[in-house]
């Protein structure tokens, strides 16, 4: 049952790669912020609850666990050549190709994520959700400025 | 085939409602104002193609409308009690029935507006962008501030 809803999540969201265009590099910069920030409001409601700060709710933790899993395809359409900026390190266009292994593997974690908020128990949102931390944080700690 | 794609974004959105939280304001203003400018972006890619400024792509076009769709039900969860601010002008909690009324139409149009660009022809793609376009403008003319 898991296994199918991993594979349903990325069916859904493998249909839905991000296509965005932009005209000036700080359009770039300010849309992939955005979506980060959006991802990043959803998981911190989702880690909330992992930590037990706010009571846990099944339902809301699917639905925050769905945007975050939609969201973490967005924000590297914002990374193309040319929009060197913001809070990321010249090393996302020097080295591409681990960042966008590591975005790949956070994605994969979300999708994860989701399958976890589905079995309805906040013991496998708090696992799903620390492996999923985890995959932020090494990225950030790579390519992200403080 | 129409009715039917609609009824299925409904279906896919409806169960995907935004369950944000947020400790601050700033933390509301931001999240609402990054999720209005994810969709912009978006809108702004079909947007072009409506408009003949580049050439029109049938599965971007698609792919576009989905996240349009897909972020047009997040912003709302940011306009919470107390968080007036930002752009929004103070009618948005003065006015709120009609503010959500608007909100409400602009989503609608966003499914159609995806329902339309899986027709797969610029001409349905023009004229639904159009609709939701003034489904934006009704209610920033009335709620944002320039």
């Amino acid at each position: 049952m898991k296994a199918i809803c991993i594979l349903a999540l990325a069916a859904l969201t493998a249909s839905l790669p991000a296509a965005a265009q932009f005209a000036k590099k700080d359009d770039a910069i300010d849309y992939r912020q955005s979506a980060l920030s959006v991802m990043a409001t959803h998981f911190g409601s989702l880690g909330a609850m992992a930590k037990g700060d706010v009571p846990y709710d099944a339902k809301a933790a699917q639905e925050n666990a769905d945007i975050v899993v939609f969201m973490s395809r967005l924000p590297w359409a914002g990374f193309g050549p040319g929009t060197e900026g913001g809070k990321a390190k010249p090393n996302v266009w020097t080295e591409n190709a681990k960042f966008k292994e590591l975005a790949g593997k956070m994605e994969g974690e979300a999708v994860k994520l989701a399958a976890a908020a589905k079995q309805g128990d906040v013991a496998s949102l708090k696992a799903a959700f620390g492996a999923t931390a985890g995959s932020c944080k090494a990225c950030h700690d790579s390519f992200r400025n403080r």
